[in-house]
């Protein structure tokens, strides 16, 4: 079995000076950060498309793996089933996620499906039982296949709509099976090609309609988990409903649906919307929308979505500080949606890049519960808006003084604001001091 | 006078054929369009700043024009009105839009700065009924006075907001006297430079509350034209609140305001956001908020705001379909935001930018008017959807079908959707017979 | 046959005003065009690749076509031809341009791949001979393999580019003997997908030497056509060697190769490196290195190569106006690199990309050809440069006057230079009076 | 004269623990790294322009900082000089850079300009000589003033080529006395608007010649330093000739200055041409261009050049790896073309911006140099290409061996590369390690 990924020994954290690629240098799963295991803080997972489904094909390659697992019958899918507790064995990782399609062979129909799909989450079940690792979420995989070139729940076809809809009751119900903790949906298609085939008013009231249908039913048949929309400006389709987090937002406001569902944050797709990644998680937080994280890394020169590992810590320690600040995950968690480069086809490759993807968010982790803990940050925060604190100036954002009664004041008692320096290059030197 | 422009004669609409650079060879305001005039139809304004206040500063160099009617007093600004009623004369355009900074003296004080813009409002009102030109939208320019620097309602100094709230309270009596149709809000540093300085969620709801006092404001002087925010996703600050379309809407949501704000889309900025300005257009459509637009368009190479003159017929026949498709303009219209190149130091030049622009714009709406009249493009959508007219397809709509009942129904009555090509390719030949 | 693409009349010029989807509006072959025949001066082409094996694969989503030629075997490639042919004689086009691997099986070993692409170039050429069909440049894949996943020329490992060269070896001899007129070079995979694992200087110097044994090669068949290399920034990989026009002119110098290689630029292709596609026309022309063009449109939108076909004729006119200015295609062609949508799963959508991407682009040639003959533009430059006419001014690019004298002649004579206006609005108006 | 900065006393090396933001924590210019004091490898250099003449003016804004030392006569111009030389020894740094117009008033002439910066340079030679500090290069500005907006070398009007020219004689020749170990191009106005005026070819060829007339006029006068060419995509132009290094790198071999010219390197501009900046440095590399380095950062979502600090050490270890394996700087160095954020109004915010600067790149050097004393990285890129080393190998790439021979070798002895994984995640993680 450990022959499938190179070695057979689990990897352990050695400390910072280790020098074993098979090692952990920052990611101590019992160290105590912030009052929590560092595990616990970070609930990190492994997905099961990336890591155990991608076999390198590109726009203009074929495949450059070959993964013993690779077939369409349910034997491949346990054997794929085992790789996945092996390879959550040796990461010393105690999460995974999935989509219906990854676990289960498609079948003939609808039904089979649904069939292959109950029965490989029962085999989960038994493998979740003998080794304690547990789903942080799972999906349906609306995109993938041709009928849903053109959306699920945006199909000009009633059809589609309804072939997805039983999709995702099948997956919402087997993810609440086996104990998931949150439920996704990533609108891979739910977007347009062209406006000039389009009705987007109707294609949105469509979404709005998807995602209630599956709010009520999680209530339906008692899943505590959350319901996360994972924003993604574009690709496959080249515009795509939920382009970030603020568009989500609106989203949900506009079906009434804003206390029902968050958001599920990837670092890539931040980049590819226009915003950097710690402004997603500090605007889902500001909108009381923010859910869980899609970990990984966007190559800065590329223009599509590269899911690179995390090996980027200093580029993590504000998003960490805005998570932190934000009081953490709740039922979220952060779900390694990275994969190997093409070229990477030694089987030791995926260990590699999940120990440095790890690592990485520890460091950042770690620096960041300093920056919260150390407090100069939020104490040069709070004193720049102090002037807020005043009973004038609470008086202006109550909702009662008027635009008059403020300019009047103002011709009472004339004010020259006078600016102050925003010293971005100290508070950047100081966020140096924690890396 | 008419030397300011380099000539005297008004520009009239001479054909297609026409050779004469300074006619125009679409732009027949009188030719009846969809029913209207196409005046009546477009609404197009001259703006203040850019028309008569851009003199060829850029990042990396300084001046290259020298606008005769510069300087800081009274009498400048007099000569600039003038200067502004005469570029409309020669144009024949009905609008114009401003920034309370365009139209005054700054002075010395607020108190001052208001009396300034008041006098001058004066003077506008008179020329205005001395010439029949008309005030599409006022504004006030919170961004370019160094006390902005942090942003006017999300600055951390309260007194900045009770500044900018006295500003914008003039300018919208101002624009209120004048007869104007909107009022625009440009969040120009309504945003941020850096997460490290920035309390995010106090920002917005500063943000929030400095519409409400504006929106409250409006209803008590009896101001009845529409209130209008216009995005922008960045530039001058690293990011600002109003992004987008679609996060604008959700802004307004948040704080109860959808219903009395609407959006003033400008295509540089929809381009400058990741979408096409058609996107913004049908978005806002779909959401219920389009309100104006600040036509012009962006060098296709160029990260930032270029503002140039919308010469693309081709590319606006698509803005114009999805402008018109969804009832045309009421109290907005075209504002051409767009300014002359640096190099363009001859006075005629912006009256020629002024020409191709509007010319561009004619070309493009009546182009996308026979797009509308022929219904080609709609009965193809249409007949796309048409699905959805079943009483079965609308009930997954309709609120009360469950998940459950939609896949019990599949189970009883398997469906395999057999997907339709999306036939991009004959809808983009079939627009190309428009043009 | 002709069911293959859903008809079996030939497309013909029925006039800007037909409205039969299936006509050409623009594209008379016997027009006459600066002195051409439309079809002479467009030399436009099909490529195998898109045309005739896109089946709808997208990296999020599985095939939604399904291609009646599909399979691995001699008659399957066969079958393909035949549709290549049908294809050619609906569409009137008498180019085509093909990789080795788009037009025979790929066979157990290279001997047999040589053999399968020895073979199935004997089957074309009969067709050719039947049909009057031409080519206008094959290539080789050196990139879609997993054995090419670190490049062919620029491969860490010597046999990697031994294969390559022995592929290329075939694909110009096949090339020749059909009497291609070009030999075309698109280097996907050299280039680096990260600096940690590459020796640039080393790579360059290989993909040099591996570009001149082509060349000698070349002479040594006697081959006549032109040797080509494709510029593309990057996709995919992150950093492509052959980066635009510029980088493209440099690698040749270096290499003594720039008497001997010429370009084939991609519009879409140059939007991803940052520059408009006229430029990397102009630039290609200017150095003297212009060859060949693979016609299509990017997406605006995207960051990456979507390939679409060419319905943008506004924007095509100046790319055609710096063509035809610069004396128009020798060797070269129009080479529609281009592909249907995803969703297009009619087997008609590929004729109709075509018919509107040929159409657009002979509305753009017209378009140029009569900015050419009406000669206005280039009169405009003509007279702005005039000044560079002088005996003065020519001396100072003579390459015999010095720093010192200019500066001299400037102390006895000052000069203070007086710009004039660039004009930009104008020329753009201008423009539009061609479309 | 210290109030002018906040502070009196020189910034101190005081360990990586400090937490005094007026010290160094990782610059000790005495520490030895790779051989060399660590100023002595980093050659740092403060910029004038940014440094001394930012106000805080954008293109949406107005000042927000007063400059003790503005105004337009010689005497401000000496206070500037004064606080120059004041800041350096503040910052202990040893270098300095400028252009004419950052030491000297413009005057009523060129004559007199010529004056004015001879004067001035009389007056920096003597606070040199009194501070030990020293010039890291000079240049001219030709792109500020209107007389350039059309370019300098690339004018359509040979006056402007002449006067820069002029400009440039006397910017080389201040340069040479002072001192300096360089002398810098950049072409911010070489390059076009729009092709629709334009003559691409003829302003190549007249930004040739101009760049050998330099290159002469250096012989004459005895100057040893190295000319630098400084690339730039565009801004302020829509398109710059020296577009990145591999651009500038074909046109100095167009014009037969390859030997003669190296190019300076700003990060900015790199990432502006969509490559990485190491990209950059390493491509300089391997094409034997490489001269020196203008040190910043750009903000990730920022289309325009932000300018920025380089407090990003993490991203500064590859550049600095490929800077210091290509052998370091010879007459080239560190400038840092940074400045502050237009709030930063404190005095003080100006030395902290290049502490922090200073701070991230000394950590990256240092880290960078671990790298090659360790030497792993480079012994895995050697074994990578290990295969290159046979005979058999070499005489592919030797110019002997024919395609033909090369094919006939595989006939007989067939090949089947077998690829092996490229590694990009251990790597990855191997830098980390560094850091």
């Amino acid at each position: 079995m450990s022959a499938l990924f190179g070695r057979s020994e689990p990897v352990v954290f050695a400390g910072a000076e280790s020098r074993d690629p098979f090692a952990y240098r920052f990611y101590d799963p019992d160290r105590v950060v912030l009052g929590k295991r560092l595990e616990d803080l970070l609930r990190p997972a492994v997905c099961y498309w990336h890591s155990f489904g991608y076999d390198g094909l590109d726009p203009f390659g074929g495949r450059t793996m070959s993964l013993p697992w690779a077939g369409g019958t349910i034997a491949d899918f346990r054997r794929k089933a085992d790789a996945v507790f092996e390879f959550l064995r040796l990461l010393g990782v105690p999460w995974f996620t999935f989509h219906d399609r990854d676990i289960a062979p498609e079948g003939a129909s609808l039904a089979e499906y649904e069939r292959n799909v109950r029965e490989m989450a029962g085999y989960l079940g038994e493998g979740m039982a003998r080794t304690g690792k547990r789903v942080l979420w799972g999906t349906a995989n609306l995109f993938y296949d041709r009928r849903f070139m053109a959306g699920a729940a945006t199909n000009p076809d009633p059809d589609v709509f309804a072939y997805g809809a039983t999709q995702v009751k099948t997956a919402i119900e087997v993810t609440h099976q086996l104990g998931g903790e949150n439920y996704v949906v990533w609108g891979g298609r739910e977007g347009y090609e062209t406006l000039l085939n389009t009705d987007l008013g109707r294609e949105l009231d469509q979404l709005g309609r998807f995602i209630a249908l599956l709010v009520e039913h999680k209530h339906r048949i008692g899943f505590k988990g959350t319901i996360l929309i994972e924003p993604k400006p574009q690709e496959p389709t080249k515009h795509q409903y939920d382009f970030d987090v603020a568009t989500v937002y609106g989203f949900l406001c506009r079906y009434g649906l804003q206390d029902e569902v968050k958001v599920n944050i990837e670092a890539a797709h931040a980049v590819l919307a226009g915003h950097s990644f710690e402004h997603e998680i500090a605007m889902a937080t500001a909108l009381g929308v923010f859910g869980s994280i899609d970990i990984n890394r966007n190559d800065d020169q590329s223009g599509w979505d590269t899911d690179q590992f995390p090996t980027n810590p200093a580029q993590l320690v504000m998003p960490f500080y805005e998570l932190l600040r934000g009081g953490g995950f709740t039922t979220g968690g952060l779900n390694f949606d990275a994969r190997i480069r093409r070229q990477s086809i030694d089987p030791r490759d995926v260990l590699l890049g999940h120990i440095g993807g790890l690592d990485g968010c520890a460091k950042a982790a770690i620096a960041a519960a300093a920056m919260i803990e150390d407090g100069a940050l939020q104490r040069f925060v709070d004193e720049r808006y102090a002037g807020w604190d005043s009973a004038e100036a609470r008086a202006m954002l109550s909702g009662k003084e008027s635009l008059e009664a403020i300019a009047a004041r103002l011709g009472r008692k004339p004010v020259e604001p006078q600016p102050r320096s925003g010293q971005q290059e100290y508070l950047e030197n100081l966020l140096l001091r924690y890396q």
